[in-house]
């Protein structure tokens, strides 16, 4: 065993700028699990680690060591490549939803282990909770046996999963160290790798709507990660995507799965389906699944129209307890009370929909959380969203929305009004989807 | 009254190199006076302020909170000038012990408040309490009085005093980040400041003996503390000094208060005179008792031939209940049963006395504190140990050791022994006090 090493001692290196070596960062790592650093030692050298940064070196240590804090999953019985998808996060992203289906009916196992959502909307956990009776709490063992059976396995994390990363997460919540590449990496990787994976794709977002606001940042991101996770011995790869406005017509919970059965039954929207194929096609290759992107490409559109995907989804509701007629009824998923148009004040061209606009007003209808212990109102959000580049008379509508009424439905509504921008002159599409890192 | 401001807000804005403003630093100060600020957060905002800085101006505006966190004694009652010495701590280092009653002497009013050592020596307090029945936990109430009385009081911190400080003093310690010069000069100041005085001299050391090993360090936290003491309204001056070996003789506790009575009786070793005079001196010119160095030095020096600091040091004893007996007969003061030479085992002179290698030995017997909630040993330490410059024939005492027996005696001595270098040509000698700031 290693020596003894006094925290302080581990702090006052990195905040002298060195790179700290393995006993070091697992000493922190352990500090955090067992509770033998106290809290005002690990804060400090979060903020010292946030101003001095990490090598790659040093990150691919403490991803290691943060997902060796808990349970790794061992999928190593599963004879099927193990593909998984990571999103840092965006307005309307439902792709998992229907993605991990469409790859999973492609051959490609899908074990995915989701947080909820701690940003403006819901996360993954959050929308798939909208369709009754749906349990995400399975433990490590249950996951594994459904990805065994189906190849597909949708659940949120458990306390077995990197509770190192549980732990520093709150913290730097708390204590403005947040926003640090290595941290993030850290985090993400650390729990993503405890999945069982054998390659990763990463959806790296930018603007507006996302974590990273700045390209550059987030490129230094995209890179990080895929850096990080390949010297763990994972392929990976990330795809840009811009989200400046969100993604697709539906923004909230139930809305949004609805949307994704749209996407299952081949009538997603365009941008939804740009970034589910630009994420599917990296997985099927990473995987090992098909040699070239045009061949994944149609292997994943087959997967709708075959249904196959579909019947994916189906057998993933069997298994977690869902009710399946929502995928026929979505009317059976939770309703809001009241769903009216809000109408346009102009006429003219959408040049902007403000994804973050959009998600604070989806947060005030109840469809995401402010704060960590808030309960998340799966009726609520927005429908028939408009896009860049829609032409709209004076009154048609900007989006239905979802409420349940009271003054949260009028506050929304005019925070909705105002995350859209409409001009006389349309202005050029951005790509959504950018460059491949890795 | 302000807004209430968020830790993460204040702490993002610091770490992102920001001015702090005076509502963040009070929030900041508060939090930590009345538990608003988690541990963690203070300690990030620590780390976050060591990794970026502060200005004079933060700086000043950290002090005052601090400050104003406790009660401020109020001596304006007290009709004489009123000036204190703060040393930033040296080994070996009793000048507060006889300064302070030969500038009470002088008809400056000395009001000072001490810690105990944190370091690896004992502190004034540590040492004036060997003194049989000499109280140092006085109420500021009660130090106003005597201060009143006999123009001096020598008190230890008390819970009342800059509560802030002692918080976020303890923070730091185990989250490396003392040695940051706006917290150092806030700690000290927001103490000092709080005692009453007009004026303040402080003794700011550099060596290997001292906190600021480096001279550039040790003189910007010099200009730091003079600058923001004088944004305060109250004059300051620091004086440099060397403290690469240990000033006298005596190292310990009741062994450094027979070295200070030694002093008031006009027989003080030289090194230790020169450093108290040099003080002696800027505390009386600002605090107005007298015009220009010369005349200051000969009333310093006539306090000791007169006896005047002897009866005010009597005086001092008399209010706060030690033995004065311990005046004349220093054998009253607590013995260590062991007292016997350390041999030199060689010829030559001597070429250096490593400051922190004799406090290591001191700490070894018991004199210091290795950790805060440590008992110091009173009786414990060295005595006529050489200087520098001095010429030794082999098995000449490098010292005397007093000393409990048992193995520390052994690892001390052999300790004491290879902190002392002895060479077969002498060294220059090298300045001891230097420039003077402010």
């Amino acid at each position: 065993m290693a020596t003894f090493l006094f925290p302080q001692h581990v702090i006052a290196r990195k905040r002298d700028g060195a790179q700290l070596t393995r006993p070091e960062i697992e000493a922190f790592v352990k500090g955090a699990s067992d509770g033998s650093w106290a809290d005002y030692q690990l804060s400090a050298l979060l903020m010292a680690i946030f101003l001095k940064g990490m090598t790659a070196q040093e990150t691919a240590v403490l991803t290691d060591a943060m997902m060796r804090s808990g349970v790794i999953a061992d999928l190593s019985a599963v004879r099927m490549p193990k593909a998984d998808k990571h999103s840092t996060g965006g307005v309307g992203d439902k792709v998992s939803i229907h993605l991990a289906p469409m790859v999973a009916a492609c051959g490609v196992a899908v074990p995915m282990i989701s947080g909820r959502g701690l940003g403006h909307t819901g996360g993954t956990v959050d929308k798939l909770e909208s369709i009754p009776g749906f349990r995400m709490g399975l433990s490590i063992a249950e996951y594994s046996a459904e990805i065994g059976k189906i190849g597909l396995s949708l659940i949120c994390q458990t306390s077995e999963l990197a509770p190192a990363d549980r732990k520093l997460y709150a913290l730097r919540d708390v204590t403005a160290t947040v926003e640090c590449i290595p941290l993030i990496c850290a985090s993400i990787l650390s729990k993503k790798l405890a999945e069982g994976i054998d390659v990763l794709v990463l959806d790296v977002k930018h603007g507006s709507g996302a974590f990273m606001k700045d390209k550059a940042r987030a490129r230094e991101l995209a890179v990080a990660l895929t850096s990080v996770a390949k010297a763990m011995g994972k392929p990976a790869r990330a795809v840009m995507t811009a989200m400046d406005e969100p993604l697709g017509h539906a923004i909230g919970n139930a809305v949004e799965v609805a949307e994704s059965m749209d996407c299952l039954r081949g009538r997603g929207p365009r941008d939804v389906m740009e970034v589910t194929y630009a994420l599917g096609v990296e997985m099927l290759l990473l995987a090992g699944a098909e040699a070239d992107a045009a061949r994944a490409r149609s292997r994943l559109e087959r997967s709708i129209s075959s249904g196959a995907a579909l019947v994916k989804f189906r057998e993933l509701l069997e298994a977690q307890g869902g009710d399946e007629r929502i995928i026929e009824d979505p009317s059976r998923l939770p309703q809001a009370p009241t769903r009216v148009p809000i109408p346009s004040s102009r006429a003219g061209f959408v040049t902007q929909v403000d994804a973050m606009g959009v998600a604070l007003a989806a947060l005030r209808l109840g469809a995401g959380r402010a704060r960590a212990e808030d309960r998340v109102d799966h009726a609520v959000g927005f429908t028939s969203l408009v896009k860049v580049g829609d032409r709209l008379a004076a009154g048609d509508p900007l989006c239905t929305i979802h409420s349940r009424g009271g003054p949260e439905h009028a506050e929304a509504s005019q925070m909705l009004a105002k995350a859209v921008v409409i001009s006389d002159a349309p202005v050029a599409a951005k790509p959504l989807v950018g460059e491949i890192i890795g």
